[in-house]
C-alpha cells in the first residue's frame, strides 16, 4: 500500500519568535534554520521581512537548502492597489522560495479589526496570491481565526479558503489562532472544508490553549488535512505552536500514523531528535522540559515504584517506543547497564579505544553521573567531556598549572566626571617551571579574565594564536539563593571547527574560568602540542 | 437539561510522586491535600501506605474534610489468603474512605510480571474487592496496562473490569500506563468496555507520553467514562499525567462539556485556579510553566506583532476564554513592534493616567524602541518598564544616589592549601545626604554585590527588609567579543507578589546592579516609600 505524504511547515522562526523571552539575532535564525534543514521539515518560515531589522536581514539570502524557505507577510492592504502596498513589495523581493500570506477569515475581524467589506478582503486574498504566483513563489494562506470564523459564519470561511485555492495557493492554512478550539470541533469542521479545498492542499496550524494543540493537529490530519504547522518544541505565542518535537515520533513511530503516512524525516534524523531539541533549547536559553514527550530526560525515566523491577526484566511492555528510536534513553534508577554501552560508544565516536569490562569505564560513568547531577551539561560540551574522559584514562598531557587569578570590576566617576565601568584580570600561571604573571583588561570579567588568561602563554603561544571565543552563555540553576551558575562557551579556531566547554561553579566567575581553561586545554590537545610543565 | 456529573480524582501524591525530583513530605502532602479538598475534587489519593514511612505516617488520619480520602495498594498476592497478606491488611486498617487498587489486566504482565495464572489474577481482583467492601470502604480498581492489555486480549482485559464490577467496585478505572495510546484509540476502546461494565463506574487514567494525556481523557469522557484521574500541573512518572489544572476550566468553560457535564468544582475555586497552580509550584519547588494552558503566566499574554492593536480594540475575539474566569489576567506586552495604543493601555493597568496625544508618549515609545534594540527585554521586565514609564512622566522620588561600587573576585590558595575563590563588594550610596559604605561577601560577584546594596540603606531599612531576591537570569546578546549580557532578576517581598527588572550592559556586573537598583527602586516606590535625597 503507498502511502500519503504529509508535510512539516516549521514556523520556530516566525510564530515562535512571538514567544515570551524568546529573541532571536539573524545568528540565531541561521542556526535554527540549519537544524531544521538537517531535521527535514519541508517548509521553514524564517520571519516576517519588513516587519523589523531581524527579520528583513535574514530574507537577504536564501537560509536553506532543502526546506522551502518560506516568508510570512500580509496580504495586500484593502484599498490600495498591488504596486502601491510596499508591504507586500518588500514580501515579493525577500529571497524566499514561498510566501506565506495570513488574511482574516471571521469576517467580525473583517469589520472590527480591518475595517473592510467582506468582499473586498476576498478580492485582497484573491489579488494577492496571485502576484505572489506570478513572481514565481510557491504561495501559502493563514487563514487567521478559520475555526472561530467557520462558526460564526460558515459560507465566509469557506470563501476566503476557496478564493486562495482557486487563485493558486498550494496551500490553505486553517488556524486555530487562539487555540480554544477543541479536537472534535477541528475534526468536525476539516471535514466539511474539504468539500471546498481538496485534503491535499490544506494545512492545520494549531496552539496549545487547551493542552491540545498536538491532538488537534492529528485530528485533522484525520479528517483530511496533509500539512502540519508547528515548533520546535513547542514554542509559540501564549502557550505554544503545536509541538513538532512530539508529533514526529508519533508520525513515524505509531502504527495508527507510520502505515498510512510519510513525513520527509529519515529514521536517522528521528534518531537525533532528542539531542536537536536539547541543542534548540540551549540556542534560546530555556531549560529543556525534562516531562517533554519522547524527547524530555524523564521521558523513559522510571522512578523505583512499583514498576521498576519489572522493568528490568522486560522494558519493551513498558515504554510505548523504543527510547533510541528518538535519540533518547531509558533511565531506570536501579541499573546502569544502559548508561556504560552508551558512554562506550561515545568514546567509540571521540576515537578512545576501551573495553567494555575497563574498570576506569565504571569510575567515569560514577562522575559524569555525579557532575550531571551538580550541574555540568555534558551533552551540551562535547570538548568538557572529552577531556573529562581522556583524563580518567591517563590520557591529557599536564600543560600548565594555573596558580590563581584575580578580578576587579570597578564603577566610579573618571577625571571628567562620568560613571565608568572598569575590569580587570590578573592570571598567575605555571608553564613550564616558568611563572607567568599577564593582567588584562575587558568589557567585563569574563573577557578581562579570558584576555589575561591567553595574552601569555608561553611556549604555546603560537599554537593558541588562532583560538577564538566564539559564544558564551550562562545559566542559572536551581533558582535562589542556593543558585548554581553554569556557563557554556562555545570556542573555534582557524580550521573553522567548533568545540563546545561547561563550567560550573556558585560563583560565576570560577564557572567562566573551568570553561575558558578546558577550552584552552582542548584547543592544545586537539593541536597536539607537546606538554612541557 | 440535566446535567451529568463527572467525577474528578486527584492523583498528585500517588502518581505525581513518581515525579522525577519529586519528594514530599507528610507536611507537603498535608498542605496538598488541603488545596485538592479547596479546589472541589472528588477524591484525593494520597499515596501507598506501607509503601513508605511517609504514606503510612500521611494514613494515619483523615486528610480531606469534602473529598474521598484514598488510599492506593496492590491487589492481594495470588497464592496466598486474604488474611496472610499484610500488605492488604495494612491497607484496609488506613484512615482511608476508599481503597483503589491496582491490579494487571494484561494478560502477558499476569504472566511474566506476576507469574501467576489469569484465573488467579481474576481471583484475587474479585476477593480483594470484596474484603475492603466488608471493611465499609469504597473500592476503585485501576486496570494497569488496560489499553496495551485490550490490543492483546479483549477478552481478558474485560473480564478483569467485570470481575471488578461485579465484586462491587464503585469505579473501573482504565489506565493507559505507558501512556502511548493515541485519542482515537481510547475512544474505540472505551465503547467497548462499556458493554461490560456501565460507563457512570468507568474512569480513565491517562499519561502525557504522546503530549495527548488531555485529548486522552477528554476522549474517554465522550466515550462514556464519567471519572477522570489526573494530577496538578500535570506532574507524574516520565512526562507526567493527565493535567487537572488544564482539564478543569475545558470542562467548565466549554460549552460542548459544560453544557453537558458538572463537576465539583465552584466558579469562585475556578478563579482561584491560577494561583493554586502556583502556589502548588512552589510547594514542590518548581518553576511555573509560563506556557501552562489556562494558568501560565504567558497563557493570555501578546508579543506586540500582527495582533496586538486589534487585541486593544477588542480583547474578546482574541481569547478563547475570558482569563478572569481561570484568575489569570491578560498581558499585552511591551515590545520591539509596541504600538502607541498598546502603551496606553499597558500604562492604564498600571494606574498611570496618561492621554493618547500626550507628546510623552511619543517619547517614552522612542526610548523604549531604543533599549530593546540594545537588549533590554521590557516584554520579560513589567517593573522596569515601569519605573521607565513613571520616570518619563516624573513619578519616580530620587530616594538615594549611588556613588560607585567595586567587586573583586580572587581565586588563590588559603591557609591549608586549597583553591578558593572569594568574592568581595563594596558599595558606596548616598541616602538623605549622609554617605554610607557597605561591604560583603558572597558566593559570586552579583551575591556580594545585592548583599552590599542592601545591607544598609539607611532611613529605608525597615521598608526593604522583606524583600527577595527570586531568580536571576543571564543572557549574553549578539554572541562573541561584542556581545552584551541582559540580566533579568525576579524579586518578591513579604505580600507574595513579585516583580522583574531588567539590566542590560557589555559587564554582568553592571547589568546585574542595574537590574538589582531598579528592583530595590521598585520596592520602594510599591511601599509609598518618602525620598529624603
Amino acid at each position: 500500500m503507498s502511502k500519503e505524504r504529509l508535510y512539516l511547515f516549521d514556523t520556530t522562526l516566525r510564530d515562535g519568535a512571538q514567544t515570551n523571552g524568546v529573541d532571536f539575532s539573524v545568528e540565531d535564525k541561521v542556526q535554527v534554520a540549519r537544524l531544521l534543514d538537517g531535521l527535514g521539515v519541508d517548509y521553514v518560515e524564517g520571519g516576517y521581512p519588513g516587519a523589523n531589522p531581524t527579520d528583513t536581514a535574514f530574507f537577504a539570502e536564501k537560509r536553506t537548502k532543502r526546506a522551502t524557505f518560506t516568508a510570512f507577510g500580509m496580504t495586500k492592504r484593502p484599498g490600495v492597489s498591488l504596486s502601491n502596498d510596499p508591504g507586500l513589495k518588500l514580501l515579493l523581493d525577500a529571497k524566499a522560495d514561498a510566501i506565506c500570506f495570513v488574511a482574516k477569515t471571521w469576517d467580525y475581524h473583517v469589520k472590527v479589526a480591518l475595517g473592510t467589506t467582506n468582499e473586498a478582503n476576498l478580492e485582497s486574498i484573491s489579488q494577492s496570491v496571485s502576484a505572489a504566483r506570478e513572481a514565481g513563489k510557491e504561495v501559502l494562506l493563514d487563514c487567521e481565526h478559520f475555526f472561530d470564523g467557520y462558526k460564526a459564519n460558515p459560507d465566509y470561511a469557506l470563501a476566503c479558503a476557496k478564493a486562495a485555492y482557486d487563485a493558486g495557493a498550494r496551500w490553505v492554512v486553517l488556524c486555530d489562532t487562539n487555540g480554544g478550539t477543541l479536537p472534535e470541533e477541528i475534526g468536525a469542521i476539516v471535514t466539511e472544508v474539504t468539500r471546498v479545498v481538496p485534503g491535499d492542499h490544506l494545512g492545520i496550524h494549531a496552539h496549545d490553549d487547551t493542552e491540545q494543540a498536538v491532538a488537534n493537529s492529528l485530528a485533522a490530519v484525520r479528517a483530511g488535512v496533509r500539512q502540519i504547522q508547528g515548533t520546535l518544541n513547542g514554542i509559540g505565542e501564549r502557550c505554544g505552536n503545536a509541538n513538532l518535537t512530539s508529533l514526529i515520533p508519533t508520525l513515524m513511530l505509531k502504527p495508527v500514523y507510520a502505515d498510512a503516512y510519510e513525513i520527509g524525516v529519515s529514521d536517522e534524523s528521528l534518531a537525533g531528535l532528542t539531542k536537536l531539541a536539547h541543542r534548540f533549547d540551549e540556542l534560546v536559553n530555556r531549560s529543556p522540559n525534562r516531562q517533554a514527550a519522547y524527547v524530555g530526560a524523564s521521558a523513559f525515566a522510571t522512578k523505583a515504584g512499583i514498576h521498576a523491577s519489572a522493568i528490568v526484566k522486560d522494558p519493551k511492555t513498558y515504554e510505548h517506543v523504543d527510547p533510541a528510536r528518538v535519540g533518547n534513553r531509558r533511565h531506570v534508577l536501579v541499573s546502569d547497564q544502559a548508561g556504560k554501552a552508551n558512554l562506550v560508544s561515545e568514546m567509540e565516536r571521540m576515537g578512545i579505544a576501551v573495553g567494555r569490562d575497563d574498570p576506569r569505564l565504571e569510575s567515569l560513568l560514577r562522575e559524569v553521573k555525579h557532575r550531571e547531577s551538580v550541574g555540568y551539561a555534558y551533552e551540551a560540551a562535547g570538548a568538557s567531556f572529552e577531556l573529562l574522559a581522556r583524563r580518567k584514562l591517563g590520557g591529557v598531557p599536564d600543560y600548565f598549572d594555573v596558580e590563581g587569578f584575580h578580578v576587579t570590576v570597578e564603577r566610579r566617576h573618571n577625571a571628567i566626571g562620568e560613571l565608568v565601568t572598569v575590569s580587570e584580570a590578573v592570571v598567575k600561571l605555571i608553564v613550564g617551571g616558568e611563572r607567568l604573571l599577564t593582567v588584562a583588561e575587558g568589557n567585563g570579567p569574563v573577557n578581562a579574565l579570558d584576555t589575561a588568561l591567553r595574552k601569555d602563554l608561553g611556549v604555546y603561544r603560537d599554537v593558541i594564536a588562532d583560538l577564538e571565543l566564539i559564544d558564551f552563555k550562562v545559566r542559572i540553576l536551581n533558582g535562589g539563593t542556593g543558585a548554581v551558575t553554569r556557563v557554556l562557551i562555545e570556542s573555534a579556531d582557524g580550521t573553522g571547527d567548533s568545540w563546545f566547554t561547561v563550567g560550573v561553579s556558585e560563583n560565576i566567575v570560577d564557572a567562566s574560568f573551568e570553561a575558558l581553561h578546558d577550552s584552552l586545554i582542548y584547543k592544545l590537545l586537539r593541536s597536539g602540542a607537546k606538554a612541557v610543565a
